[in-house]
């Protein structure tokens, strides 16, 4: 893939524990800032729940408009763990026993304890590719160009090391980020007239709390660092016209 | 509208701040939690960039779909706050000045920090309902319905309580939660058993991490108590041959 190509992929997080507001969500934070790492951006996020015609039906759309697609949550053992079996179904395969995860998985638990709970993790679509996890043994998998990991977050963040390889980034998405003791509207002027100057660099502006205080951060983000550093230049311009401190964050 | 009618919900997050994995998001979590409380199901929720087209499609499509959609984000005073301006375009609205809210800001600030950064926040689609905001004064807006909530937490959380009476729930979701010192694999089948047996209450098996010990969560959600308390019984059944301790969480 050429280097200069824009990649990108969606998030897909499977679970009615998010949709209930009973699980804060963390993942899509961690494969996001993982995938900008590696040159890939991310389009959209979608929460689903645990249905499977959903499941189906929005594996398939994502996985035609975007490079990749990430799903976390339901592959582990119980009966609301419906994700491999759907994805079986969205691409029209077999779902069966992958002979190489239960290989793992025999040797990974004690004799006797890999029971017929734990066999339902090595249930996946013929021929998927196994995500391995350093973690708990249970496998992800993909297919094509949609990678399935689990839901739980220490789990999710053991497996993306082995996964960087198979996944080609663009260039990687270069970020600075400049943090104002001031409001957005005392800046809100001069940051339209740097972005309107500077139409291919995406340029954000987030107002924090920190210590009782009130600030703005200022993101600039690109893969070209030189525009990066040229609309650094312009915002200190004006932050320093209009004598406004620039603090850590 | 019948109190036995299922009520549902689309969140919207609506930042590039989010995509970027920047900013870990709460909101969802927060609206979720909240619209249950008071008898609305949250179907979905998409995480979208800031991106004209994509909110107006979006918007569109989701309104359509749902009773209620709740965005977060984009209606501050910066030139990235573009929700307000793209959800007049979605209903074919004028963007105009609301005079209530430019009387709510003016009073709002001191004599003369009511300035053209700040104004912008008072433009939002013709006859849209303003949300107070007795964080930081600048409304949201509901148009139809569809409501418009900012971004940061703080204050997106202290604007629920003035919203409850415009949104009206079914039956509130009721849950209960067993927690348990075992893994998945062990209750995997009996589980799976109380779920074929009630299949109109959902049941939801989640792993956990505490103080270095696994367990599982089970989550038995129902509008119906009387059916939470069937379902309950039967897993404290199994949970009490299998000699599985309950444990707090």
């Amino acid at each position: 893939m050429n280097k200069n190509t824009k990649v990108n992929a969606a998030i897909l997080i499977i679970g009615n524990e998010i949709l209930s507001g009973r699980t804060q969500d963390t993942n899509t934070s961690t494969l996001a800032t993982w995938l900008n790492s590696i040159g890939v951006t991310v389009g959209e996020v979608r929460v689903i729940p645990d249905i499977e015609k959903t499941i189906i039906d929005t594996v398939n759309l994502l996985r035609n408009n975007y490079d990749y697609v990430f799903t976390t949550g339901g592959i582990g053992p119980t009966h609301d763990d419906i994700t491999a079996e759907s994805i079986s179904k969205a691409f029209g395969l077999k779902y069966e026993i992958h002979q190489q995860a239960f290989k793992i998985l025999e040797a990974y638990y004690k004799k006797g304890e890999f029971n017929e709970g734990r066999q339902k993790m090595v249930w996946m679509p013929q021929n998927a590719n196994l995500i391995l996890n350093p973690t708990s043994g249970a496998p992800g998998f993909n297919v094509e160009n949609v990678f399935c990991l689990p839901g739980v977050p220490s789990i999710l963040k053991s497996m993306l090391g082995g996964l960087k390889n198979r996944i080609v980034g663009g260039e990687p998405i270069l970020s600075k980020t400049i943090s104002l003791r001031t409001v957005e509207s005392e800046i809100a002027k001069s940051l339209t007239k740097v972005q309107e100057n500077n139409q291919d660099v995406e340029i954000g502006s987030y107002p924090f709390f920190q210590a009782g205080k009130l600030g703005v951060s200022i993101v600039i983000r690109s893969e070209d660092q030189s525009k990066i550093d040229s609309c650094n230049s312009q915002i200190l311009k004006f932050v320093n016209e209009k004598n406004i401190e620039i603090v850590d964050r």
